[in-house]
């Protein structure tokens, strides 16, 4: 039996419709929406960061501040909503004033950019744990849900993937990074830009979307499963920086870093469909954010992922990661 | 330096005042309270409970999923709101079916008993965590906050105070308990009861209430705090169960009855204040909701809690239950 991991565990156990007609979305996307005011619905997500899984004993506590919430903040993105309030609970093995306040200093510093309040939460001794609940609105109707995703529609990616996790297997000994590159895949693993302004923007332009937090492979594979099609990607389009692309290139770490690339998590971009005739308005969007939007593929109606390479040959395809799988 | 353990903690790191007009109550209640639309106030509340701090290992999966939610719960019941939608997130040891089954049984229950629709959540591996967070609802300026108790209010308590944490001493040895007590100790313990009703029906009646997590003294002392005031409490007036009753009266069980009733935690009774010209509405309500209200003493001008015994001394107050002591 294929119990399906955490995802399968998830829709087993705690995926129950709700009887409540305010429930517009409920588990199984990036948030979850529901309408408490006529004209505006509520956005929420909550994610969970354990020592030892999610970072490493020791790990910098501003780092840490930063990035629970920014994982937050990429699942609003990924809803095209705008962030509005914050909830911290924290086990933590020790009262240390000292982490604590880098770990607020990090945590404030990304909530007064995006302007997002903290409004409560809860402290208790433990193993070090963070959990944070996202709060968010968005018009009416108006959520980029990841069901939309019709064919003929073109997938793209914003910035780059597969950074964090080759970061991550640079400090593991698992492939050989130039130094010049290894400081700037750390910051990608350590704090995460989530693309709030850009989700945004893609209300109304995007018919799915979803943040690249299990991978392209995996998440496009939500995508696809919730829209009931299946999609066709270039290899060689796959947004990348140079310092990943030179792990590509080079024969010991190229099986690594194209994981990191098909499979790597921990990147936050997003990842969206759009109607072909949106194409020229994405390039003025991504001009007006700053951020590069790159057209990787396109949805097909046959079910199912294919990444194709240069040649045209699909790839095997490196497993999504799961944390129970 | 009194660091104030973990409420000194949360107020040196994370309680600053929000930019955002919509925060209208922040970081310091049982929940936060923010106006997203005309006429309504959103309440949000979090709470985390850890495998070894909150219970042990091994402890009934069905009852950990009814009390996760109990607790939440009961942080609205205290606000005098309608409870909504859940998220909860959760780190496993392991994708242990037969546990989560029974686990979400427990939550559901609860869940649906009150009409709460459980909307989002995280799953990872990790050393077992449960964190709820909820969101409520309650008209504008109308939910009940900790710091509206005034001079010459009663003070009252709903139900029986202690006996979860008597449950608890009776299972460690620490407390002469008969068999026929022990189980209802136990269900105290480990499904407590939130008043989410009486909450609601206290709105416009209750100048300031909180829910009983923490034990009497502690928590009162957060009303008197946050309320600007002091109170003095009768002790023979403190309502107790018969088993709590039977422990007061032996001499081995006396001291830690005593400790259960005025600082024992996970109770989740609420305490209100009201003015005295609220009793016989209050009497009403309690036979309406069919939860017993006790009038313990009332609110003075001085600062600080005082219990005094049956001849009028003042007791020495045992300390609060907290995490960081």
């Amino acid at each position: 039996m294929d119990t399906g991991g955490e995802f399968g565990l998830i829709r087993r156990h705690f995926a129950r419709p709700s009887g409540d007609a305010a429930v517009t979305l409920g588990v199984g996307d990036d948030a979850a929406l529901v309408r408490i005011a006529p004209g505006m619905e509520l956005v929420l997500a909550v994610d969970m960061m354990v020592e030892g899984r999610h970072f490493l004993p020791g790990a910098d506590a501003e780092a840490l501040g930063h990035k629970i919430l920014a994982v937050n903040l990429s699942d609003i993105a990924a809803m095209g909503a705008r962030p509005r309030f914050a909830l911290l609970a924290g086990a933590l093995p020790d009262a240390d004033d000292r982490w604590l306040e880098a770990f607020a200093r990090g945590l404030f510093a990304l909530a007064d950019a995006h302007g997002v309040s903290l409004v409560g939460g809860d402290t208790t001794r433990g193993p070090r744990n963070l959990c944070l609940t996202i709060a968010g609105e968005v018009p009416e109707g108006t959520a980029v849900r990841r069901s939309g995703a019709r064919v003929a529609d073109d997938v793209w990616v914003s910035g780059t993937l597969g950074d964090a996790m080759l970061g991550l297997a640079a400090i593991e000994g698992r492939a050989a990074v130039p130094d010049a590159h290894r400081a700037g895949l750390r910051q990608r693993l350590d704090r995460p830009v989530p693309r709030v302004a850009l989700g945004q923007r893609l209300r109304g332009i995007a018919t799915a979307m979803i943040d690249v937090s299990d991978g392209l492979v995996g998440d496009v594979g939500h995508v696809l499963q919730a829209s009931g099609v299946g999609a066709s990607i270039a290899l060689e389009a796959v947004p990348r920086s140079p310092a990943l692309d030179g792990a590509l290139r080079s024969s010991d770490s190229r099986q690594v870093a194209l994981d990191c690339l098909l499979a790597g998590g921990d990147d936050y971009e997003l990842c969206f469909t759009a109607p072909s005739a949106a194409r020229s308005r994405l390039g003025e969007i991504a001009r007006e954010v700053s951020v590069p939007l790159t057209r990787v593929g396109a949805i097909v109606a046959e079910a199912g992922l294919v990444v194709r390479d240069a040649h045209g040959r699909a790839l095997e395809l490196p497993r999504a990661f799961d944390h129970f799988a």
